[in-house]
């Protein structure tokens, strides 16, 4: 193999792959990144057995081949050299490592074999759906905060992506994250292909790694899904994964209907009258009592060691006072969901999960439980 | 207590005095601030027993009185409020905690008797000089990243500030650190009143904590010292600590003094390299071999896991080939304090010290102890 390639086009590639990469690895060969030269470009891929990254870049391929070598230092060696550098890489059988050079710089890395890097099947991908890349990184954003990181409850480690039938008839693809005590959902009408593709929990990891991707996506995304995997394919990049085999819980069931006590307050001056009186609450509970009444709600923590904080804020609502308590930082992620000025909420009893609603966007809906005094 | 001020202003003062403040403390009046409301002004005071900060600032007191309450807690709640607030803090007989009340927040604190908290006192400050602050802040800039972090060796963890008379005839004030494997030394000319003061190891949260407040400390700095404390009084905060009870070692013979292989060389482009080669290093050794010869510098580093990486650098140089090597965090350290754009380097046998000098900048000197190969 014998190759050249601009460095920024390098360290775009490297860094869209190695995050794939874990930091330690009891298989040595899962450290590396399969680089693979053939015809005008460099094609690069890593795995962690459970999710595949593969990209490719624009390269002056001298002499065509594969080879494996370290995927951090690579990428930190690339992303050392001087912008605008050219690096050639080359494996050829005078030297038995990967030399890596640039102006004047010269590297010999460690190398291990092309053959004996796993490589992730995509067999049974079936359903497939292209996706438009606003659309999938809106239905992310919206939604990832509430993916639980509970081990325990491993069907709640990803974001639930699956179609359903709307009331009006159309269906819709939505992505659905909980941790038990808060939920999100995000929709978006069903692009084509997605009714009748199985419904799939993606792992967290795969998230992140598909939202990071996003960014460099183009317009649209190709997914495909099946039982056990999911592949995003962007522009030049493609991830695959493995889903969480697990049921992910009917949740329609917790959505309340019936909340009727509807209240619409400034969702940025809540977030911070929320954020200032947490100051106070102990590490781990985090309670935030809320007091409601026609036109304004009280804030109140009390810590028996920390103190007290009382907060007063103007809201629409015109019903009878009520009381209850939340976890400010769950109140905090949802209210920064909110894309509009004003959030709409929806409260029940005092035991019921409140809705959180943003009055600009309709496809959106938070659900969170209130905690017990 | 009872008096009114203005956000910002509450916000520098807490923030310059919150940091003498430890996180984790068994005696729980260390964790507060001492506040004290007299005729147009609000004094903050905190300590850690071995150092103290006080700062002031304008306020509208409407009852005098002192009071301590939790320092980080009061910082938060402060940070967090709206820009430009006016915050009223008050104390009374009718509530047996500090209100913090601003806009619709309204915060009761804790609070601890100011009769207990602990005053450092500053007898025995007799050394009195005024530095400025530009002068001083070079000093500490140029040097404090050799301080040593190894409790063992307690006497290295401190800068050790001191006078002394230069060849020349004219009295010096010097800034000397070291962790026994490099040293730097920054100095002045000596202002009035250095003569005669006794030389002080300052210890390292001090020197961080004093150059914090210099930031903010107009021209001139008034220093006091004695053989058990330093003082820093600025404009509007002192800071007074305990200084490191033992012996600085004799530093002046381990300065080479005929270091005659002398090597211009460019510092960003160096530096640059040896961070590139470095990338393959070893976690804990980070050794970088320099080979020198006329015209140029090769750069090497060697790892059984890793590989090897080589760089090429042009220096100005012209005189017989030899061979040494270095820690590259420690190479580095180094020319990020030249501030031109050449570095000189002058070097004895391969085990010998090497002296860094910055051509534009005759008053400070660095020593670097090569790694033995």
């Amino acid at each position: 193999m014998k190759l050249t390639i601009e460095r920024a086009a390098l360290l775009k590639a490297l860094g869209h792959v190695q995050s794939a990469v874990e930091r330690r690895n009891t298989i040595p060969i899962l450290s590396n990144v399969l680089l693979s030269a053939e015809r005008d470009r460099l094609v690069f891929s890593a795995t962690d057995l459970d999710m595949e990254i593969i990209d490719q870049a624009f390269a002056q391929v001298d002499q065509p081949g594969q080879i494996t070598a370290p995927a951090h230092t690579l990428y930190e060696i690339v992303r050392k050299l001087p912008e605008g550098a050219d690096v050639s890489l080359s494996f050829t059988g005078e030297d038995p490592r990967l030399t890596v050079q640039a102006g004047r710089s010269r590297f010999n890395l460690p190398v291990l074999p092309a053959g004996d890097f796993p490589v992730m099947s995509s067999e049974g991908l079936s359903g497939r759906m292209s996706v438009d890349v606003t659309d999938l990184i809106r239905l992310i954003d919206k939604t990832r905060f509430a993916i639980s990181a509970e081990e325990t409850r491993y069907y709640l480690n990803g974001l639930f992506l699956h179609t359903v039938q709307s009331e009006g008839g159309a269906p819709r693809l939505r992505a659905v994250a909980t941790d038990g005590s808060r939920l999100a959902l995000a929709e978006m009408p069903a692009p084509e292909g997605a009714v009748g593709a199985p419904g799939v929990i993606v792992p967290r990891k795969t998230v992140n790694e598909a939202r990071r991707l996003l960014d460099d996506a183009g317009e649209a995304v190709d997914l495909a899904i099946s039982p056990q995997k999911v592949r995003f394919e962007l522009r030049d990049a493609a991830l695959t994964s493995k889903v969480i085999d697990g049921n992910f819980p009917d949740y329609s069931r917790v959505i309340p209907k019936d909340n009727t006590r509807i209240v619409m307050l400034d969702a940025k001056l809540f977030a911070k009258a929320v954020d200032r009186v947490a100051t106070i609450s102990a590490e781990k509970s985090r309670s935030v009592r809320m007091a409601i009444e026609a036109g304004r709600v009280v804030l109140t923590v009390r810590n028996m060691e920390a103190g007290q904080a009382v907060e007063e804020l103007e809201i629409d609502y015109d019903g009878d006072p009520f009381e209850l308590s939340f976890n400010a930082r769950y109140l905090l992620d949802i209210t920064d969901q909110i894309s509009g000025e004003t959030a709409e909420m929806r409260f029940g009893g005092p035991n019921d999960p409140a809705l959180v609603l943003d009055p600009v966007d309709p496809d959106v809906q938070y659900i969170l439980m209130p905690l017990r005094v």
